[in-house]
């Protein structure tokens, strides 16, 4: 894991001087993409300022995610980089989005492209300040935005939106829904972002009675997980329902049913049922529950 | 509680006929303030459609809060009125902000008054479009804005900033600590927003290993609270320290140490130790484990 070292990276000169260094590392994005090795487990396919400078790619604008003992790590996003650059840059590796990885991926690999993808993605939608409408510029390499109108001086945070995503029971048997964007079979437990003035276990409360309406005991806290599509955290919750009636919106969950676990195992057996990728909390949660943990 | 529904807050048809309504009830903030009745336990003065016809405020930008039984909720701002018109507010009531009462709160008025703060201060400070500097305008009575520039078009949600509060434990002792800008005597465990990619575990180890230098064991999840300065969310863990040498880092900290129950006890009573708020999640942590909770 990287040392976020939140002086360091307030330092200007400190950062002016790495993002230039011959030995920082640098993550790359296009967009939403990931360079990523080719071999698994997942990692991030990490360039120096070398390989950087050999595709005329400039670090100026890099964020940075942290110290490796005393090596740089540094973000870039090659977006505005000609497709011949990006071409050259996929060389022994690929640009893949992290939504579409469905292969394991360690925690620390998951960490440092989570890390990189929300700053990356944060501070491309906050060029412009949200208070007045004047360009804004970066500070703390990335961690800080300023408006550029001294009459304003807003200070501008990276975002990071909370949503709970919980496993819903009822004894031994366990909701499984759909919302209409899933691929094919796909079904899994129920989320939703955290709205003003919540609490973590109001908007568990919330969200299933919207969503499937049962009315539900006290959420237990299981975990959280960085998920950077772009910017949000999943705080997973289990619950036990008060009710068995499953009412549907029909808008944001298309289906959902109560299964055992036999009846899991056996519709993802015979192909007619598949869960969320093994790298998501949710998949966690639905693997916990039929492991009885 | 307040019913958000989200269905009915994207009907422009009802929500605009709501605003103009003469049941509809709205909770007033001049900026940061909100208007309060005098009498304990603290609730919201709310108003009537009349009341705010009869003083010229305009709920054309009057935010949602949700249907209590038929009856819809809504606060407004009127930090853009005159003086006049704040003062006749203000009648039998007052002004204050949350961060400013000391009296205990029910969790219902905190919540209603949180719910409001946060939207109306999010609404304020996303006037522009951050991705492209045009302005923006209100959609689905604050829980979204679009950018008018329809080259653009991008949409805005609500911001809600989570952050970790930590019960850091050492065997029978309680680790208290000092923020230069505390009010004389004041101690409080240790708190800090979460960062783009990590998980509140991580958030947790970070926070404790940055502003008092301690190694700890595996955070344990114990409530959240909506935090509304302006549009925070407290996310409480306890967790018990693996080393006793505290090294504060001088500057979000000036001062930190390990305080048995005792200890606590007696240095309240001779007036030596301020405890944060009763409102607050932090005094609920440091309340429970002086109650060994």
């Amino acid at each position: 894991m990287l040392d976020r070292n939140e002086v360091i990276r307030s330092d200007t000169e400190f950062i002016s001087s790495a993002r230039r260094a011959p030995e920082t590392r640098f993550v790359v994005y296009s967009g939403p993409r990931a360079l990523l090795k080719p071999a698994l487990p997942i990692t991030p396919k990490d360039m120096d300022g070398q390989q950087l400078a050999s595709l005329g790619l400039d670090p100026a604008e890099a964020v940075f995610l942290g110290l490796s003992g005393q090596t740089p790590w540094f973000a870039v996003d090659i977006a505005s980089a000609s497709d011949e650059i990006q071409t050259s840059c996929a060389a022994d590796g690929r640009f893949e989005t992290l939504a579409a990885i469905q292969d394991p991926i360690a925690g620390d690999a998951w960490s440092v492209l989570a890390q990189a993808r929300a700053l990356l993605a944060w501070n491309a939608a906050a060029k412009y300040c949200s208070c007045c409408g004047a360009l804004t510029e970066m500070l703390s390499a990335g961690y800080q935005r300023s408006c550029t109108d001294t009459s304003c001086g807003a200070l501008h945070f990276p975002r990071t939106d909370p949503a709970v995503i919980v496993r819903v029971t009822n004894g031994d048997r366990c909701l499984l829904a759909r919302q209409p964007s899933f691929p094919p079979g796909l079904q899994s437990v129920l989320a939703g972002f955290a709205e003003p003035g919540e609490t973590l276990e109001e908007t568990v409360v919330r969200e299933i009675k919207e969503e499937v309406g049962l009315r539900v005991g006290d959420p237990v806290y299981i975990a959280s997980q960085a998920w950077p599509f772009p910017t949000s955290m999943m705080i997973a919750f289990s619950v036990e329902a008060a009710e068995e009636t499953i009412r549907i919106d029909g808008r944001e969950i298309e289906a959902a049913d109560w299964y055992t676990r036999e009846e899991i195992r056996q519709r993802m057996s015979d192909g007619s049922l598949v869960l969320p990728s093994v790298k998501s909390i949710a998949r966690r949660l639905i693997d916990d529950w039929l492991d009885n943990l």
